[in-house]
């Protein structure tokens, strides 16, 4: 798999992750330990919400979104998350929903204090099966850039 | 535990939840499951990064912040994350450290378009045992109110 530098992307760049279907037990387990609400917890009870049902909690969607893109970039070293902005979740998820994550590079530039790292301004957006919007975010990160002898 | 309603939370209301310890074990069980970057996953691999040392993964404290903060403020029926803006991680969290969540309300209005909840915008600040803040974040959340017969 391409391992990706800095200096590999530009804006308008466009990338597609692979699915990963969310199983109803992933959506309990990650409730659990991170988000214990109702909607998120358990199906009996989330079938009386407005939700009608089991849902995942929108931290959970974001860590898999996480997942999808840190795969799909594969940036040698990984990218530090630098700060996430408009982050939504216009439709919920649901067990068995297929994620999928479209990014979009919005701009590069490298980093003045660390020179070896170039800024990555990035928009992620997380569909279902159904082409449903899940999840929309805005995100900086700071990437390696290639040795100055490598180029 | 007090049980909330959107009724019971006024603009400049503070909270402050109880600490949790991060294990390192639970740093590399998330970063396996939804961010899969060195400085997360290894502690003699993450030594050769600029963190000197395994970090959590930001969405595992975004993670961790949502837990603390759902206990805290404990609503009826659970409150619905609208959206999220300025999350920000400025220091790195570790294993062993101690992380606490303080909340401030910073506006609260009645929803138009679904009059048994309100909507709370609040400040997640989540900081360390040295005081350190380890994230920021800005949220909007869908809260219960009291049914009018309740007031």
């Amino acid at each position: 798999m391409k391992q990706r530098y800095f200096d590999d992307l530009k804006a308008g760049d466009k990338f597609q992750s692979e699915a990963v279907e969310v199983l109803g037990a992933a959506i309990v387990e990650f409730a659990h330990k991170f988000d214990p609400q109702s909607f998120h917890l358990d199906p009996a009870t989330a079938e009386r919400t407005m939700f009608k049902g089991l849902i995942a909690s929108g931290w959970h969607t974001a860590a898999i979104t996480m997942r999808l893109f840190v795969r799909t970039l594969n940036f040698v070293e990984g990218a530090i998350g630098l700060g996430v902005d408009e982050l939504r979740w216009p439709n919920p998820v649901r067990p068995g929903d297929l994620l999928r994550v479209e990014t979009e590079i919005v701009d590069v530039r490298p980093s003045r204090s660390k020179p070896n790292h170039g800024i990555v301004r990035l928009r992620n957006v997380t569909k279902n099966q159904r082409d449903e919007i899940v999840q929309t975010m805005s995100a900086a990160a700071l990437v390696p850039r290639h040795a100055v002898g490598d180029r």
